[in-house]
């Protein structure tokens, strides 16, 4: 693409060279010639002048410079948008790999690639142009929709139905059995986990999280909804649309997250909690269980408080030392007060 | 199975029809004429009148309806009980998928089943009935007892004994080594990790979790211990005989866990801890290195804390500002009084 | 090994027989007579006399009694020494096993040795001696230095480059997707996820760790790291080296981890955060995006402070209740006198 197609595409104001050919994305510091990378204020000044970059989108007062440069409100935005479109999909040859084990008994859409080494069991369903990478796993009766990718050593059991352009990182597990547990006089038996998986179009699950199944009823995760890595999402939550939760966060059985809710690392939500649209958890905070968080506010903390109640605390516990020597000199003047 | 059937088998009250047909299990509001669900007290009321099921089991004293009940002292358990006879074990074709690479040094018991590309070693010993699934893999000399399930993915390591009907779900891993190490100069060097790992009969062990193998001595997990998913268990760690553990909990090296302890979700204990016989341990609670939880206690927060002192904390410093007001109003009286 | 040739090789001073041959190493209580095993004055002092080990590495003033023993001065250092020369690097007969996946365009050093149903993608390198473990994965272009070891089912994606002698433990996830995500409108896209991994040598990554692979620029781990199991490290991490992460520690995007820093197990880093040279972090601590930790410092908490300014913390927290009951008291005397 060159900087004119980039600047049609971002619909921004383009400065400079018209013409040059951009084939890849990069930081202000590394990049080369043919790559476009991306200036903002928060960025250090002196980057902008030093790059070797063949195209920089910036923010829109960034004065003129004798490089190219292409004005627009949301430099990181644009570059992302730019990038996505320069680098494609990642083609995927179509096909099943030869030494890959996929059942008669599947179905397999237009386009489909299926690598090394991966499974696809009896009743599978794969939707066209999904991709289904090396040691991935589809199990019996498990149906994806179109344009999904499961990474290498991705699972899905047979429980699950994922919407369209689901993508599961290396490792992610999708429909294992939940965690119910009955105790009978001196042990623990099985809760019996037979529900499914329900996931929307577009969500994503980083590498080695886990989604189980529900116990019953169905486990839900809303379209859009973004997983980051080592994430454990229990049964029957209900997960809304376009949630985002960072890695390592739990959610024990039957949570509520509504949507556009933000989570931040390892977060950690108790059975049956609800955290309302739009809420902001802040990292290793721990919501008990049966709590709700009421939607559009900051949390943070164990247990979850107002974020401005929480800094509150931090900051009157800092306190502490000097109303503690505090109390000694009142209770010594009052001491003597008492003498005289 | 009838309702009849299934009164029997949870020694409970049937009211209604004897010859309804069950053939699976769902909740209150999903379930059809021929399934089975349950009802509690803590369950929302007007759920009860206007389930579809053609069976539900509920508490002892609820009111005769025109529909078909079993009447039993503990619901959830009864359902669960039903449930697991009604779904059976699930059968599992037994015989080795042509797929997999299966030593001719390994010992298969009666009825095995190895699944498409799973990888059983040279010298691995696997009991009857066990079903090794998809892409699971049991290293060289590893011992499974009778009716093991390995899930698609799970991996045990050479070094390992499992008990009979141990079950580890996808991604889970037995026997990898401990992280042990031994600082010399300016770098470390590994100790060691030549130790096993002893699994008891009817553990189960939760997705993409591990469990490491002992320096020298093994690693060891009692019988019906019930680990979630994303758990991690360090080298060294005796675990006893019941003990749950929720998602994400993590066990450095050493560490005891005495019989029918519970530690909720991202617990995590340092080096050569103990925790008691019939600890409860709250969601995210840290237990330091060389500390003792006693028996039967609950304890929660980092560093642990017996609960309710845990809930004394947190209701004071939910106080402070009070507290600092009251302190300051009672100098401005102290001040007044020196003055007069 | 005889116990001379364990004396000298770990320069210790050898008392009693120093012909006894040496096959492995155990604890004082479980070992033979073939067995070394070390004691150290933190161990119980009955379990020297009582040992059936034919030899113990003990500290230097340890009186010598009528067994072979090892005096030097760091005996578990000489332990480990000596038991890593007994046991060797585990030899592995090199060869690409039949059901192995190989594409004909990758490139294997001599002796490489390649498991069962592994995976090596066209165009990857894999340096000479490196163990490539049963289901583990290659991707293409992915580069490995000499004898490195992927456990079964660890995974490198196609841009990463990995040092000598580096160990991926089972499920081990190098190089996926990092999490970045731009807002447009009422979803999100993702921020394209081009950048890869660069792993230096002896660098060992526990069981089910992910590190993710950069944005633009590369996510990057320095020689002689060590990271537990469940380990997460988000894209642009810059770890540097003999840098020690204990089990479910988790590093945002862009966090800055310097040599010889320790992490305790379940710590987590927001994004951009620095931890300096030779910092100890304590178990479960938090790090907020964008702060730093000066060199050398020990610290612990959510958010993290020195570790003495939190122990006093705590501390006075402890006295809380006291607090309380003294400001009341002041108060009734205040009264008094106001009475009088």
């Amino acid at each position: 693409m060159t900087a004119a197609d980039i600047a049609a595409l971002v619909q921004g104001e383009l400065v400079g060279c018209a013409t040059v050919e951009i084939r890849s994305g990069q930081t202000l510091e590394k990049a080369g010639p043919d790559q476009l990378a991306f200036w903002q204020r928060k960025h250090e000044t002196e980057l902008l002048p030093s790059t070797n970059a063949g195209c920089v989108v910036v923010d829109p007062e960034t004065p003129a410079e004798s490089r190219t440069m292409i004005r627009v409100r949301d430099p990181r935005r644009a570059f992302a948008r730019a990038l996505r479109a320069i680098i494609g999909t990642g083609q995927v040859e179509s096909g099943i790999d030869p030494s890959a084990s996929v059942d008669a008994a599947a179905t397999l859409g237009a386009g489909v690639a299926v690598g090394p080494l991966a499974v696809v069991e009896r009743g599978a369903s794969i939707g066209e142009g999904c991709v289904i990478g090396a040691h991935a796993y589809v199990g019996p009766g498990a149906i994806l929709g179109s344009d999904c990718r499961l990474h290498c050593g991705a699972r899905v059991h047979g429980t699950s139905r994922l919407g369209d352009r689901v993508v599961l990182h290396s490792g992610a597990v999708v429909g294992s059995d939940g965690f119910g547990l009955v105790f009978e006089d001196d042990h623990y038996e099985n809760f019996p986990q037979v529900g499914g998986v329900q996931i929307g179009d577009d969500v994503e699950i980083g590498a080695n999280s886990c989604v189980d199944r529900g116990a019953l009823d169905d486990t839900r995760i809303g379209a859009g909804t973004k997983l980051d890595n080592l994430v454990h999402i229990g049964h029957n939550c209900q997960i809304g649309r376009h949630v985002v939760m960072a890695a390592q966060v739990g959610l024990s059985g039957g949570v509520v997250v509504e949507d556009y809710a933000v989570l931040a690392g390892q977060v950690g939500i108790g059975d049956r909690a609800r955290v309302g649209a739009r809420v902001q958890l802040g990292g290793q905070a721990g919501l008990l269980p049966d709590k709700q968080l009421e939607a559009g506010g900051s949390y943070w903390g164990t247990p979850a408080r107002p974020l401005k109640e929480q800094l509150v605390r931090q900051a009157l516990a800092n306190r502490l030392p000097e109303l503690v020597k505090e109390l000694k000199r009142l209770r010594a003047r009052v001491e003597e007060l008492e003498a005289s």
